[in-house]
């Protein structure tokens, strides 16, 4: 898999460089307008943008974990050194080109390119004073930009061990963006073959959902049929089961057959299945087989999945027995999809952003209602005002529960959902708004991953699994 | 260009990230040290360093000029978010590890990636209270630096448009880190080739004085001769003629003949001469011609090389002609070859570390005395106490004068040197004094380049040039 | 007034001064313990406090309206300029030390200055990584705060120009602090006169709310009568009228007879009196005459007042016509106390935190329900681990209506209260819950008052008023 | 001595709350300035002063020793809470206001007052981005710092234990300002006795220059005579003797007879009545007795003083014997005033700041020549710009030597002063050059003083002394 870390880690590198340029750009701006009058502007062929420092709301990336970077004052050390503001950083995936990446849309490489052209121009990196939003445009970084990101558009093609092709391309997170690989690559292989899969990251609250609502919209792809996986051993936990830590030995619970905790976590299933349903597309729940699981708890969920919607449900094990372990799965689906689906959004765009978060909160999340923060109130009041209250939704929330809590298991219903703060990522084409406590930049822990990776005395890689 | 271009980005790229996680890795290091017992941190194997947050030398890079980064406020937000400290941000190619790549040795590619590790291993990055120096290898992150950095090992072998091979390898800036090419380029070179040219970046104060001391001592080898790259533009500044500044109409003194002016400025010649003699090593003088220059002009800095000691001063055009420009050339650093060289180095290396500093500072830049801050006295004393006072120097300073201040033209003598900052790259080998103003991370100006580049109607890039 | 203002400037000095000293003692403590090992502090005498600064709870104070003091960087330069962290300032007049002043009590001034010693204690200013509470004792800086404060313990004895005396003596303000003026004051005064009348600043929801639970529960004395003042124009903001802005010509509402509006306002007067009888005290309205007030609105003031439970509602008009124009008000609270009083406090003290503060929320501001930021939530629970649980609540929220809401006028009800930030002012004696944006440090305006005042010709003052 | 302690910190308090105010008036305005248009400013009657945050030089006060507010971040926490940048805190008695009050001169209160109120006017808080510099009166805030210091205008009068009076005003601290007590108690106690004493603090190089060459100039007073006061442990401190350490036994070379240490620290002595003669001032050296001098010492140290240039030495042990004790030190100072002196200046004011620097850097302090920090540079420069360059010089500098450096004991000469940050004080009239290391901010040490001081049973305070 060299290759592909080295291509997947090319375009993480031009979206980092292109994104922290776009950073430098807008300090680098203010910085300067602070310094000169308007003539010396004009001389330099320059209008005033009017950056109010308050109002930027493009921050730094980098692609490590970095927990002291979320909340700095840059600017320090006297007036050749820029001029002192609040900012911080997020992780590179959060970054919106990568949303923008994936979103990237066209018929042909060169309508693409310019299509990617066009979503830089109308990021937005902040306002001025009066509101008025400011692009990457209007600071002249647009096609820079594009120029740094236009060897990204080259999905990366790579093949499983039994040698099927795959496209590996964008990676935006699926709790902070939009979770979901590029309409590119899908576009691509559909020209390729009969059936494409194509992943959406976490359950159908997150990345199907804005698969639906965000990636549906802008190919005008419709989807033929849902596949839904499932294990024993996560719907136990949404059932009450205990938490699972990595390195420790497994409860028994998860390791024997416990049908009444299983019954209790499927609410969560059925709630997925119910959502996807509710798009008018046709589920087949796929249960990823694991040795401990017996077949009174695969029955069960069978049992229960039908129930709630599903056309079928089958067990898989390609993890032990690769493709043929898929075979039934595959004909399962390829029997949904012949039987036809009946695709729509689940809001119209021409709503209000609050009508469409509620939606969303409400109908998929299980929500009594939603409470808004001031500085959100104020941010989706300013994002009407400036016309992009036409924009689709994408949530940033937790993938450990259907709900903005972690700690809310199985289907919850009748909470109240508090909406943090609210981002517009202009470019890449939806309205953000941030769930709960949910953060832009993971930390590391105490003793990190990377302090197991070495090389070792033959020159090989050692610790990265 | 483009797979140059591409090739060397992802080595700045592993650069940065691998510089970035140390970094990150510091800072999360202190802040669980600062939250756990002695207790919890033997639980999970770790002995508590004890990190200094007044000590921490090593800072973030970044690879675009931002101006707003070189002093910033890290960690604040709260308990969950870091500690909060002051730092602040160096561009990539100030990196320790940029300046390692260049130094990297071995004679395959197995010794040198064993090398690359020990030289990541050996990276000091603060100490603690007591000054005891905290090292990579003391965070568990140098495994991983090295394996992050284990492709950028590979020369990258170009052509020129007459189909000549030439080595791109590693870019460490010759103002704030060593300037020169890397010696596995070198080396690889060496194998295939009569006669390898490598470059080192500005003038003989910098870049050469660098190439002789550090990187000859760490590969061994000994060069047969200096090519020394004149033109009648830079020695005319260096005599006292106007500033030339980009986009505006040459003064006449340049375009013009103007003897006066330009005997006065090979004073500046004479003394980089000087400088490379006193290594033993034979100089020839290339003349890079402009179309403005004069005959007398060029007899003119003929002659005077001849009498600072120089074994040939030849006229080049290979801008205009190609190879065949630089044929003159070529035969006289071949004569000049055969005839053999004493090379020797400037100082030993078991001296103090100031009278390393002080035999550059009176002999290659003809300063009378030294002055050091009281940060520079403190760092000194530090090293040497840890050990480091064998590394050799390399100084940080600018490339627009051969002493510390921009403003010297010619060859300023019985000044003071302020040396303001000592930084020790133990990985990299080597002790850096900056000198003066000197500043590791540029700002943008306020009509950046980046502003012309666009892709065009047909989806080529524009503005690169 | 002059010498009361020197007082009073004398009274908030020494609390300045006291307040920063403690605020420079845990910077000091915590600098040194960070540069100190456990046996260099053995030698001085000292033990290892182990301040987590992510808990310090202290601020610093200034006595002027400072909006760029509220959120600073300390601690900044360098390892001999005490170690970065996050704080700010309040304003001094919400400093701990000057609700201690209010609340000190003693038969004499030897036991006053006992209990103002022992106070000085007991306040708590961070903790350790633990949760364990670190005092002022602890910091060893409690005497020093005891004797700066000494000379503040004496009331100042004032005169009203017809010469009745009164007591002027400390001033936490009543939106962040208790609002109430000193028990030393009232215990004095008893000593002095027959009755003693004292101020409790805002509404019967703030001062008068912190007057019985906080106050009355300190020194055991129990009122004998409220005396609620009222205005025909507040009345009428409360029932809708628009906002009153100074400088600009009030609305017609104002200066005419309007008994709607007046009606609707009488709501929240309404409000008030049944907060007070919850509490078993008579209470007197005192109509607070204007001269474009008219009978029909004084009387329907009266009626009303009678009807929700006043004892008496009288008209008084001592602004124009001095102690004669409050005889009738006078009569009235004299009948009042001889009725009697069955005084009772609101809510007993070893109840739950949360309990009190949704006493306090659903009995006086009529609140609903109570929402705790996830800050606070985490106070609470340390402030009664550690002990403190016990203490009343010194609810900080905005004057301009019952509810934490200066929008919502009259009588809100239904509504959710929400608790921003707790905070414990051990040493005053009471939590503080601070509700919804409450801020404790004001802005200056774009004009200040203070743009007025100056020196005439005659070097006298103007512009004060 | 508690009403002067009182009085005293009356003055200090009004002083430090004006500071504080004019702090918070010049970030108040900035922020509001940076947040309305030109015409809502016009509607309130106020100009654009268009304030360059890099270049406020007006920091804030406070009146307690606080390491961690000497470099800080204020109008952090968003969009209301004022505008990032970087400042700090000075000690309080280095506040302009302070040296202010120890200058204002006039024939009676109302003459004072007013030159009061014109100082203020004229203090410079910084300037805008082309240098002009910005007053308080620009300010609008010079009439309210006047209103706020009117009565620290009142001379304190005191006694002593025999009965003498003696005022009590102002007080500058010698290092960081002028050091002398106020021009108005002098001229005060000029009317009511036949010979005023006025102290200045620390040596002959810093309040005595000080006093001469600011003091003497604004007042038009002369002084007659120079009393010079030296002890056998500070000569021998100078003349190599070991550091002297609170709470540690002395050193034998203290406390018994030590010829030779002692002379060689008469050069100290001996250069401070060099400088006094410099002025034309006769020079009375008194010496003050200790238990363990010796007759041998007393007469070496008075015949070296007449060696030098005194008129006369004499012993003195007031602190022994009271005004007795003193007895032959007044009939010494009676003597060298009616011997009449011929006072002059060290320097005129029209020469350039930098010549002014010089001449004391020479002929007061015996350095070889003076060196500039970049910084230092610009600010001289734009102060003559501004129209500053006609003010005396008032050096912030160690009292622990005659140089900069607290190392160099004795009579230093042939060294470097280094300048590393000039101030300009307009309104109290001088220049104030900051010389190497001098900080305007103690710390507290580890175990700081007030850690003794406490009420005992009795009510008394203790631990003071």
């Amino acid at each position: 898999m060299d290759e592909f870390n080295l291509h997947l880690t090319g375009d993480i590198h031009a979206i980092t460089v292109a994104h922290n340029l776009v950073a430098a750009a807008i300090d680098a701006r203010w910085y300067h307008e602070g310094r000169l009058t308007d003539e010396s502007l004009q001389e330099l062929g320059l209008e005033r943008l009017g950056i109010d420092s308050n109002r930027i709301t493009w921050r730094r990336v980098v692609d490590v974990n970095d927990r002291a970077l979320r909340n700095i004052v840059v600017g320090l050390g006297g007036s050749a050194d820029g001029r002192p503001r609040e900012s911080g950083y997020d992780i590179a995936v959060a970054s919106e080109l990568m949303a923008i990446l994936a979103l990237v849309d066209g018929s042909d490489y060169a309508s693409a390119l310019k299509n990617l052209r066009d979503r830089c121009g109308r990021v937005v990196v902040g306002s001025t004073k009066d509101g008025v939003p400011i692009t990457l445009e209007d600071l002249g970084v647009a096609g820079a930009v594009a120029v740094l990101m236009r060897e990204t558009l080259h999905p990366t093609l790579m093949q499983t061990i039994e040698g099927q092709a795959a496209f590996v391309h964008a990676g935006p997170f699926a709790n902070i963006a939009h979770g979901n690989s590029s309409i590119l690559a899908d576009r691509m292989a559909l020209h390729l073959g009969d059936y494409v899969v194509t992943e959406s990251g976490f359950g159908a609250d997150m990345g199907m959902e804005k698969f639906f609502d965000i990636k549906c919209r802008v190919s005008g792809l419709k989807p033929d049929c849902v596949v839904m996986v499932a294990t024993v051993r996560a719907l136990k936990t949404h059932g009450g089961g205990p938490k699972v830590v990595a390195g420790r030995s497994l409860d028994a619970v998860y390791t024997e057959e416990n049908l009444p905790l299983l019954r209790a976590g499927i609410a969560n299933l059925e709630a997925h299945i119910a959502t996807a349903n509710r798009y008018g597309v046709p589920v087949v729940v796929a249960i990823n087989k694991f040795p401990t699981d017996t077949q009174h708890e695969h029955d069960l969920i069978k049992e229960k999945s039908i129930g709630a919607g599903a056309v079928a449900a089958v067990t898989t094990d390609h993890h032990a027995n690769g493709g043929e372990g898929a075979r039934r799965l595959a004909e399962a689906v390829v029997e949904a999809c012949e039987q036809g689906s009946e695709f729509s959004y689940l809001y119209p765009l021409d709503q209000p952003i609050k009508a469409k978060i509620e939606t969303i909160a409400s109908q998929v999340y299980g929500a009594a209602e939603v409470e808004y923060s001031t500085a959100a109130n104020r941010q989706i009041d300013e994002f009407e005002k400036a016309g992009f209250g036409y924009l689709p939704i994408c949530m940033a929330k937790t993938h450990l529960s259907i709900s903005h809590d972690p700690g809310l298991k199985g289907a919850p219903s009748g909470y109240t959902l508090p909406v943090r703060e609210v981002r517009a990522s202009v470019g890449a084409g939806f309205i953000s708004p941030l769930l709960g406590e949910m953060r832009t930049m993971p930390g590391l822990g105490t003793k990190p991953a990377f302090m197991q990776v070495d090389i070792d005395a033959d020159g090989e890689v050692i610790g990265l699994f």
